[in-house]
């Protein structure tokens, strides 16, 4: 029918994959403001734990200048492995690292991290080559600038990653609402403000109406 | 003679699904002024309108925070198929949806929604895999903010739908000025002030000189 | 007490001077887009209908280049003085203007036009050191770029000049909901669509929980 | 010595008046993307609350389409003073607002609020004309866009009231770190993402040399 | 050896299709400075006189609101096939269009236009489907916004176009200083302000040092 | 009557200062894009031609790196005293330049020059000192980025100093278009593309309604 | 004369503070690039030496995450007032520091720091009080983003302080380049990276011409 | 196993190439500020010498306005092939330059230069052709401004060249910090302010625990 298929994120067959967001490395991040950073980072997170993936953790360096892993993501994995690279730039030159991915047995990968450029890009396109569907969550991602953001998006399109926002990310794996209406309105309340806000008016509004 | 084939917007040929414009969700929208945006979500109703294209209307969860649709665009298309989902997030997961989309026995499709990454791109990637030619509508489409935008569009891209403004929508629907000279410049006139300013000087100036 | 004094607009005591809102100066308008421009200036005349404040208009050569005024415009004030420039630049250097001004008898000015720092900033400069309470339309005033206009406002600061927007105008003439809250209410839907959104989904949130 | 004097905030004679954070008008900001608004309003209201300020609550039509104070503000200060405008635009309109102000005994009042040219700048030049030292919260206040703030600041500054943001106030209200190093460092660290990283980096690197 | 074919403009091989550059239709443009599009449409039309490709004009409703053919290029090319389209929207629809285009027997079309979105984008895309090489001088094209041009880029892309900007499509065609460096060197002295200060400078330096 | 006085340029009182306009300092400039900041320039240039100004030339270092006065502008005022300034940066430091201003026996100065901050603030601060009304040309002075224009135009500001585009400039001279109509037309057409356009429009508008 | 006094940067009567450039506070600052930024910093730092300013170095809690000073800029001032504050936010309130700086004798101060609204304003407002002179050099002050910048210029300029750049600065105290060419150029060709250029362009053209 | 194969950069099979980074040329770049191209190009040098990677330098008409190589990569490949085209635009059209790229034997080529349209867009392409594997270095490479480098990328991405800034090519060409932890820690001191603020601040909380 058509030449195009349509790999849709399914939350049976995806992991995540969570690259040095450190504390020392985040603040090198300027192509977010640090409140927007911060938020698209737990909000993620928080999918990926509401939609209990199976979710990977792996760091570069942790006890020099890059800092430890930002504490709030340790909490929310404390189970999951945890891959402290000793020296590989790209995660998936770590044997390691791969093997907790392909012990997941997911052919879906949902990659974030700091830099963008690299600690996404690189281990993206190697996941690319073995034949992993791979997923960019864009903006759980940071880097030094928007020309250094707009060069990597450019490599990884070519490689056929898809681009996707946290939020783009938790409606695709949760497709209907029905699935869990609170579940997810919870967690869009704790990321998105508006629409919180948005909540917020229509319950008050509500109440007033049923007074 | 050539590998590119131009998949043009055909009158005769394109449906338009207007998915989940609700005035909570349009609060939502921050990647337009909301002058921009209410003008050209309402300049693509009225090109759906004068072109007699079948136009779908769909939202989501209507009766709760996201709001009602806007209520311009029910006016405007008073008889066409309004599918209120219970709770699929992608309008293409949803029978009735799809049914309504195939009645109309049109090959191409022009979507536009709030927000781009999600209530857009998931149909649209949708009707690609099932082997339509997908149109969106970008400048009737709106999301958080320009990053999510690029990504939505990007995905949108690798998958082959063709981006286009409400302008190029009409510009490419109508094909001769011949056709109808005062319904195009009337939908033009109401919809780009900077060419409703055109027109009045030109005017202005056919009244002065033949005085 | 203080050595301030707070001149704020009195619907009571305020005349609306509209320059130049010619069909041919806002195609020259880069500092806003057409949309938003085009909305801010038909707010400014809405309200000062709405206030029944008196309204002059002046245009510069509306047989030339310049342009007819803005027919919109011109539909609102069918009585107001309407002074076609014969060739003075500065409004204030015209004396059929400064009559008509003087002849409302109000000492507080409200200006808007195009462009910024010639047609406002001008009769602005001139009104203040009559001793007038000169108040600038920001938003209904338009100009070239974004620096011409930077310019624009620092000179007419200095000259004491207050800058507001055509909202904060409507909030400030209006002093109380209690005078009016549909006719203001009204006002807003028109020409914020976003306060519109927030009405249409209060109403809609009302509706449901009557049921 | 000098024509100027350093007017300072002083936690013992400062008030804050939060003014018409609803949840119906924050939709309504775009000069601050959503994070960035919510995180510097509960800055501002975890400040006042640390430095135990009075706090002045106060909305307009909370039972309409403007929505509810938003309920984290509500929380923080239940025991404050809440003055539900029954129709005053300028709450300086208010009787019982301004009694409430004057019954703090400050004369330094710090005012945040959507909108920023209405409900903030209103009160503020009220409070000026009456002698107040008025400190304008910036980036706890919020409005249309960037253009309609600008103006709103120029008139602020015109009446001489001073622009701050949250940050600025908390240092200038603290004085001196050793007056509660922990205590200012925990809401720097809860509304600072960028310096809770160097304190996270900064106790890990402890630890590891501590090895 | 590659399976990527270099498709390098050649002077032999190359028309110029101008579309629309317009007196009304160019005060729509917004995506440039109004200086900035102005010296880069007058840059194009010099390069393709100054390579002597075949050049091609047309013109939509150049009696009406769309206004004549901006003069300067008409004075470039007096004896250009000149198109007053009658009506048709996408110049390639229109048959004397394409039979100029044609006569020049050329397989490389080099096109820019106003808008960006619909004149430029309508012919190459019809250009492309009928197998010529398209290059886009993307900086000679101008419409509403950057949103909207990014769209139309979008589209062009995905049709192979090759996108250019009136330098790189100058330098590309010359190929080699020695052909000619007075006539290049005053192509870029006309047309590139921070050039010709180079060039300044430079002759300013040798006279000063042969004193 | 009013504590302010409308100091206006008149072109009875008004010597012009174009200082430092040379060719390697003008590729410092990024505060605009080249077109822009070569038209702006000339536009003023040929204002103060128009308007028969007395104008005072002065270069810094011209035989070195800051290369010569921008031969355009040297062409222009082929006869205007012209201070090489042998090393003083504040012009006003230099006995010879303030000479050649007090002879001109003009009290108003307008000044434009590169880089805004230092060859046209420190002669606008001396002249205010000295008790002259200094018009600052904001666009035909440029310099190394936005936040260092921003910070000089705080500081001449503060000195009184008025801020004025080169169209503000023109049309405070002219005072009235009956002066002189086509050369006021000439001069805007020369140097506002958009302006021209409406003038081609309007012409071609007239020819055509008069066949 | 004249109602404006010029106060003028003089080398021998201005002293520089150097607020809180410490390495954890300078990843805190996003409203320049870092490169710009450390630019900016060590440029004013290298003005300082070369015109042998008293200067004095002021930490806040060098031990914890703020981190050390900038290294560079210890090693520029090895025998600089060095005042490591116990916890006093506004450098001003620490008598040392003040002692410090009244010991220069200066009655002019030049003032950077990280982040401008606090260690930057607090203490130039304090000094203003005190009837000192107060510059800022802006663009060597860094803070969160724009906004929070824009307000802490508008409370300085309302205290009457200049604000300047380092390149204002430098050019300000240097006053005639015959005071020493090869200082100054040396200086500007370090941190203006274009300047350098036009240096090198030069004297490769005059080599060129002299062979 | 995948349609799509990871083309690393190898520093075996990697020759840089640096083309008309001139100081003349460098002047003309307005798409990066001037600090950070500076410090990009110098950045990208020092990973080429640190990586020893075989780098050609090629520069078109050095004694005339283009100005020469900027000295600082003259002094860091004092022995690289040098190649003063005579004429070429395309350094690829020079056989000199050819015969030296291939005489590096390596199958990648990374290019940087001035402008992006031309002087990289160019080789980049003819090298694809050719059977190169091309990586251009984003960040190195500089052009008159945004829109032009766009259209530039997008040519060279449908080339298949992949877009890379000078941090992403370090990490990917050093692959693990083991293998030399202080030279690229060197490298990224030297060139990414913020990281050598880690550093120090990392450094520093070391000693401070150690005592």
């Amino acid at each position: 029918m058509s030449d195009f298929k349509y790999n849709r994120l399914d939350k049976n067959d995806c992991a995540v994959l969570l690259v040095d967001h450190q504390t020392g490395l985040t603040n090198l991040v300027q192509d977010f403001s640090p409140d927007d950073f911060k938020n698209n980072v737990l909000a993620l997170a928080d999918a990926a734990k509401y939609f209990k993936l199976p979710t990977i953790l792996t760091t570069s360096f942790e006890d020099g200048p890059n800092g430890p892993l930002v504490p709030e993501i340790k909490e929310l994995f404390p189970d999951a492995p945890y891959i402290a690279r000793p020296g590989n730039i790209n995660a998936w030159d770590n044997e390691d690292f791969v093997k907790a991915v392909k012990a997941t047995g997911k052919k879906q990968l949902l990659i974030a991290g700091i830099v963008t450029e690299v600690c996404v890009a690189f281990p993206a396109l190697s996941a690319r080559e073995e034949g992993f569907e791979v997923f960019v969550c864009t903006d759980a991602s940071g880097t030094f600038n928007q020309t250094t953001r707009n060069a990597a998006w450019s490599r990884m399109e070519q490689a056929g990653c898809q681009l996707m926002s946290w939020f783009g990310v938790a409606c695709e794996l949760h497709r209907d609402w029905r699935n869990d209406i609170v579940g997810l309105g919870t967690l869009f309340s704790n990321h998105l403000p508006s629409y919180r806000c948005l909540i917020n008016s229509y319950e008050a509004g509500r109440k007033a109406a049923s007074k």
